[in-house]
C-alpha cells in the first residue's frame, strides 16, 4: 500500500512542478481548499501524479505530460482562486517551479 | 527569516533532484544521517540550495547548477554509504527524478 504513496509516473520525459511554500498561521478554509485543489488536479487532462508533504516548508510536486497541461491548470478558473486565495490568506511565500524530467530511478 | 526556507536558486535553466522517498519505522542513525547529508551536500560543488519536508511521504528537493555537479554528489563516497544504509535500513521504497528546471516565479 504504501508503494503507492509515491507517484506512478510514466518513463521520462515529462514535466514537474514543484510548489514549495510558507504558510502563515491562518488556518481558516485552508485544508477545505487543499482537499479541493487535491481532487481537482486529479482530474486534469495531462495530469500523471502528485506527492506532498509539509512541515516549516510545503513542498508539493504534481508531475504532467506535457508543457501545456501546466499551462491549463494553471490557468483552470477555480484554481486561480485558489491562487488568489493563498497569496491574500495562506502564504506568506511561495515559490513555483517548471521542469523538464530528464530521467528517474527507484528503489 | 521565513524567507529564508524556500532555496534562493538563480535564474533558470538549473537542475533539481527530486527524491521522494517513504520511510519503514526503523529510526537507528536515519537522524544523524540525515543532519550529515545535509551539511555534506551544502559543501558540493554546484549545490544552489535545498528543500525538505516530510510526512507519510519525505520530499527533499535539492538544487544544482549542472548535471555533472549531481553526478558528483550521486558518486560522493559518504553519500553512497548514506544511500546503501538507505536501501537497507531506513527506506520501504524511494524515487529519484532529475530534472532541468525551464522557468520559475514567486510571491
Amino acid at each position: 500500500m504504501q508503494q503507492s504513496l509515491l507517484a506512478h509516473t510514466p518513463e521520462p520525459p515529462y514535466y514537474a512542478v514543484i510548489f514549495s511554500s510558507v504558510k502563515n498561521h491562518v488556518a481558516d478554509g485552508y485544508d477545505e481548499m487543499a482537499a479541493e485543489m487535491d481532487k481537482l488536479v486529479r482530474q486534469q487532462d495531462g495530469f500523471l501524479g502528485v506527492e506532498s508533504a509539509r512541515n516549516d516548508v510545503g513542498i508539493t510536486v504534481s508531475y504532467w505530460s506535457s508543457l501545456d497541461a501546466i499551462r491549463n491548470w494553471k490557468a483552470n478558473t477555480q484554481h486561480l482562486l485558489a491562487q488568489k486565495l493563498g497569496r491574500e490568506e495562506w502564504y506568506i511565500n511561495y515559490k513555483v517551479r517548471i521542469c523538464r524530467i530528464e530521467r528517474d530511478y527507484e528503489f
